[in-house]
């Protein structure tokens, strides 16, 4: 990503880390997100979710070797995740 | 996603789709990429990592299904694999 015009590609995936970092950074291991870091960016990043998820357990089931913090790798599962259903709901509203 | 301002993880899931959705609309069925407008779709977008892969290989191991089109779930996992790679070259160059 080194030329001078990112694509629009681009641009999404530096966003992400970029969202990742912001938060990540706030308290602890700076390369992964607390529990306190996971809850702040749900409810800043995806304010018109909250009431569709218990934010408890969706932290735990994100967290997949059990240490406690989401790291990037865990992140990127929840973006998975986020994307289809995005998706979805696009794909869904075009056809409709 | 329907209040006013969408956020910065918000913002970067729809570039996604977008991304997904001009080169699935090129031909064939809109919701999905043929090979050929995968490859198109990894020259514009990704045109820095065009000496990295072998272009025909990628997209075989991408179609999970053999159906010769990459779908939005097949598309999302590349999406995964190209976050955590620049997420790595991201942390390494912050690091050193």
């Amino acid at each position: 990503m080194a030329h001078q015009n990112p694509t629009q590609l681009e641009t999404a995936l530096c966003m992400l880390i970029n969202v990742f970092e912001k938060y990540a950074k706030q308290e602890g291991k700076k390369d992964t997100l607390t529990k306190k870091e996971a809850k702040t960016l749900l409810e800043k990043e995806l304010p018109g979710m909250k009431s569709l998820y218990d934010g408890d357990k969706l932290l735990e089931s994100l967290d997949s070797d059990g240490d406690n913090e989401i790291d990037f790798k865990e992140f990127s599962v929840f973006v998975i995740c986020l994307l289809c259903c995005a998706h979805n709901n696009f794909f869904l509203n075009e056809i409709k």
